[in-house]
């Protein structure tokens, strides 16, 4: 029993990440039961966002327009770049609110055993805007992953020569978290982060 | 921070079953990543399945030609007629490779909290089909729902007139289930439906 336009959708949604084979037939069947309206809507979506979608000119954040809308913004503090993997790191230090620098995307980290090297990252970029603009502080905040590290690590020795401090994000036990199932790593990092209650 | 076309494609993901917000940010961003020709083969496998997949024009379940590949195969016992509510339930009673009867698929569930009432299902399919041929015996393997327990006997009591058997899957503890963690109704049907030990 195979109907071989179904498969074929089957197998293209199974490539999509966190998508099992249920779930792939479970949006097949969806994806079928949509109205024509629907579903050109759905279509008109996916190839909209691919053709405005690009790196932003300063930063390498996802941007529709020559500039992402941080950079765009005029209340931002371009001489303070935070370096993250990944657009959705933006987004989420955006949610924070706290936050008024730049940010500078990688769109990846150094990963030899996937086969990304330095080259495959925005790291050319980050350094042409550090050499060309005056900037008073990088923060890492790569993931605090074995890959975010070493990606930290080696940006912050490419960075030494600029002579503008690196800083990295904080490690601890998570707020909300609970002592006992923190990792020792992460707690002894705690540990050493430890600061004065005011 | 929002990019007009990023937000649009992730909200139309978003609408996807079991997809929620950090789901469809995901899957947004790998159709970003995806490369020209990976991204029209996604395109193309929906266009393409919704433009060739239709209903059978016996059993209603899906079909790329006019008839479903079950109702197509040359081996299947067309006086029995096994009725199902979505054509997922068709596939998993294949998995089972045991029968080897044909299908009815209803498309839903008599439930009127989601306004759909037996107008909107393929009953009319069925009563013409088992008014117009030799049919022997009905399964109803609707899901042990409300809803389903509820069509299945609506469905009895249509094909009454027909003097056809209407039969209805076993109910019971599933195999490798566990009786501490059964519910009540199930061990009670299990217990009303208790065979000899041959």
């Amino acid at each position: 029993m195979q109907i071989a336009s179904l498969a074929r959708l089957v197998e293209q949604l199974e490539r999509l990440p966190g998508i099992g084979h249920k779930s792939a037939q479970r949006l097949a069947f969806h994806l079928l039961n949509l109205s024509e309206k629907e579903a050109e809507s759905f279509l008109d979506a996916v190839r909209e966002a691919r053709e405005k979608i690009h790196e932003c000119a300063v930063c390498c954040n996802l941007a529709d327009q020559e500039l992402c809308p941080v950079c765009r913004a005029g209340n931002r503090d371009a001489g303070l770049i935070c370096v993250v993997e990944d657009p959705r790191d933006v987004m989420a230090l955006e949610r924070t609110r706290e936050y008024m620098g730049s940010y500078h995307v990688l769109h990846g980290t150094i990963s030899p055993m996937d086969g990304v090297g330095p080259e495959q990252l925005r790291i050319k970029q980050l350094l042409t805007r550090v050499a060309e603009h005056d900037i008073r502080e990088i923060i890492m905040a790569t993931n605090p992953t074995v890959e975010g590290e070493a990606t930290a690590m080696y940006l912050s020795k490419l960075l030494k020569p600029f002579d503008v401090p690196v800083t990295r994000l904080a490690y601890g036990i998570p707020v909300g978290g609970d002592l006992e199932y923190a990792d020792e790593i992460t707690l002894r990092r705690s540990l050493e982060g430890r600061s004065r209650i005011e």
